[in-house]
């Protein structure tokens, strides 16, 4: 049997776990796969760094051209991070024939044309599970799995920082800044949480994923995206009184030629599927016209769980060597339909206002939405025996801009004091 | 390019299904699948029956040598279920090198290994993700996604007809007989259930499921059954108070070589992922080493939903014409282990005792556990001023074998005046 031999770029968290994964469960996959794999070389930024785990230090290199000349190593896997310089190095490994497999997302989602062209034009794969969502095989189930489907609706849960932010502002009743720095002190959540918390990283996920769902693509220019930093601990208990829960959805939905993403902070009810993944899980919840509701849930980061997707990948890889190609099924030139990105959806909102407490104010708010052709679902007032007090309101189906142009009209009202929150609503 | 022709062997719900998402779906599948993909036959009973579906009844044949001997048909897909005919059937379409696709759990849980080897021989392929689950593609999530993995637990509500009957009970306090003549009239439960509530039908699926799981068969011979019969609104009630869930769980575990599977009515904890899998939905919940825990949720059942998994492994059997073979991660050969059933696992278990109302009596009980090596985690006693009064029980890990001994002790106290129920608890 021959050996397969194998490039890491990268060799923090993902890479090590790769590592793991291949020595630990060589001889299951030799007897079940049938497969003989080996890491031939690592490149590591520092080759003499102490590391945790006993590994010969000879797999080390600093020298990219150590794995990228290696006539010998026929797979790259890519674990670096970021676009510079890990774009450089999948496109130049593709160019050396080498099928690549990457847990980028960020790289996938900016520069998945020019990738999946060099892989087609080298005749080798692109294989891209561990970029979304971790061990989840998200990717290979959409494009290997539902295939008699038509999807029109993808409401995903893939970032974990963000939903285990979320999980302990509901079930502990803390402030969004108390969280954070706990979850900072944890290492839950990066020094600079920017990219989860505002949203970025769902962001490129999301891109990823719906191009995959519509067989379209769906650049990240074209996602709206709103971050959980202005989430509170009233947003969250009034929403519960409602029968909501908060979570941070990246999703997609597709109605004829019109394709809507957004990622943003959202209430799901208490029984939908998505309001049960608590803490850093992952998960995405898709409908399609024949297979109905279905959701993928597990671990959405961490060494072995990515580690599980990368390894997966490397293994389809090499049986599909025939083949040299993954992501046929998505292919610009395939992509016949034309498609246009609507901004204007239709969603349900929660709207948390603090106004003074005066007789007809509910009914001015109420005539203001009735005029932006806004419908009221249902209400909660509560007198606080202070000048001000909470008013919270559903609607029912709202076009966006309708929505937008009510809440100018609202901030303006003599009567209101604070338009303190707008928080859409799916089901 | 050209035509693939598809015999279809029944015409009920899932035919009909597959039927539909072929018509429908059929640009979308040449266009992105490259395949155009035909029905050539209907093996039905009837020719004459009038049919919801309009359709060219030249189509239907009643003789199934017009499918086995028509060698323009390289697929046959059958969903007839039970054993006979289907299983003579399935074989002579293998014979004669047909790929077949089936959606029977009963003849693959039974006869896998017999179907394997005529597939094999003839170099043929075998396809089952629509036994097991219906729309969910956890066959090829096992197989083809989890490979760098050692799956050690598996936990299924994998029978959508018990879960809408334990829904229905939790959510309103209803008795199982008052649910079940219910289910029977709406159609969601069979004339006669035996089947299903009393965990046959799960049993076949956790056959199919644990064999691909631990690479290791696993005949229907060595699940441990239990059915829903025996649970009550009191059971249901008690558990809730304690933060337990009640669903028909089949649940398979391997620690080094021991296997145990087993099909039983299972408390979960409320925050457990299964806990949130509703009415008639299905999910299949996983641990592995690298993957951590996973689950996969969808509509277990369907004409549309099964349909999808049928048509998705119709297309994959297309793409794969070159292997002839799909499952060559299950093969008896392969199985290098050796694996022992073990009846004696360990769990945690909840009891519900009538008992007299008389000083000494909880003493007692507690001493016969100790002595049998189980130990309490938690209690509840309610004083019903009455002669009477129920004690509940959740105990520790324990032995299967120790607490039936237990419990027959317990059953011989004078005070006592029965043992309501033993129910299995999961984490």
């Amino acid at each position: 049997m021959e050996e397969i031999k194998i490039g890491l770029l990268g060799f923090g968290n993902v890479g090590t776990g790769v590592y793991k994964i291949l020595e630990e469960n060589r001889n299951d996959i030799l007897h079940r796969e049938g497969l003989k794999l080996k890491v031939e070389k690592i490149l590591v930024r520092d080759v003499h760094k102490r590391r945790k785990m006993i590994i010969d230090s000879s797999l080390f290199t600093d020298n990219i051209k150590d794995i990228i000349d290696n006539p010998e190593i026929s797979i790259v896997a890519e674990f670096m991070g970021g676009i510079d310089p890990a774009k450089e190095y999948i496109l130049a490994a593709l160019e050396k024939k080498k099928t690549v497999v990457t847990a980028n997302k960020e790289v996938m989602a900016r520069y998945w044309s020019e990738l999946e062209k060099a892989a087609q034009k080298n005749g080798v794969g692109l294989y891209y599970e561990a970029s979304v969502a971790g061990g989840i095989p998200i990717i290979k189930v959409m494009g290997e799995s539902l295939q008699a489907n038509k999807v029109y609706e993808l409401m995903g849960i893939i970032n974990g920082t963000t939903n285990y932010i979320l999980t302990k502002m509901s079930e502990e009743g803390r402030s969004f800044e108390d969280v954070l720095s706990e979850a900072q002190r944890l290492g839950y959540a990066e020094p600079d949480p920017t990219a989860d918390i505002e949203g970025f990283d769902a962001t490129y996920k999301l891109s990823i994923l719906s191009s995959i769902a519509f067989h379209a693509r769906v650049p990240i220019e074209y996602i709206y995206r709103e971050g959980i930093t202005k989430i509170t601990a009233e947003d969250i208990a009034y929403g519960k009184e409602l029968g909501y829960v908060i979570r941070l959805l990246a999703i997609a939905k597709k109605q004829g030629f019109s394709i809507e993403t957004r990622v943003h902070p959202t209430f799901i009810p208490m029984s939908h599927p998505l309001a049960a993944v608590r803490d850093s899980y992952n998960a995405i919840f898709i409908r399609g016209d024949a297979v109905g509701s279905m959701m993928l849930y597990g671990r959405g980061a961490g060494d072995l769980p990515t580690g599980s997707a990368v390894v997966s990948d490397i293994i389809t890889a090499c049986h599909q060597s025939e083949k040299h190609r993954y992501t046929t099924f998505y292919n610009e030139a395939q992509v016949s339909e034309e498609v246009n990105f609507i901004k204007n959806w239709e969603t349900e909102f929660f709207i948390r206002l603090t106004v003074k407490d005066k007789p007809g104010v509910l009914a001015k708010i109420a005539g203001i939405f009735g005029k932006h052709e806004v419908s009221i679902a249902s209400m909660i007032q509560k007198n606080h025996n202070e000048d001000s007090v909470p008013l919270i309101f559903v609607t029912h189906h709202a076009k966006e801009l309708s929505m937008k142009k009510a809440i100018d009209d609202i901030k303006c009202q003599q009567d209101v004091i604070r338009v303190e929150n707008v928080i859409r609503v799916e089901n």
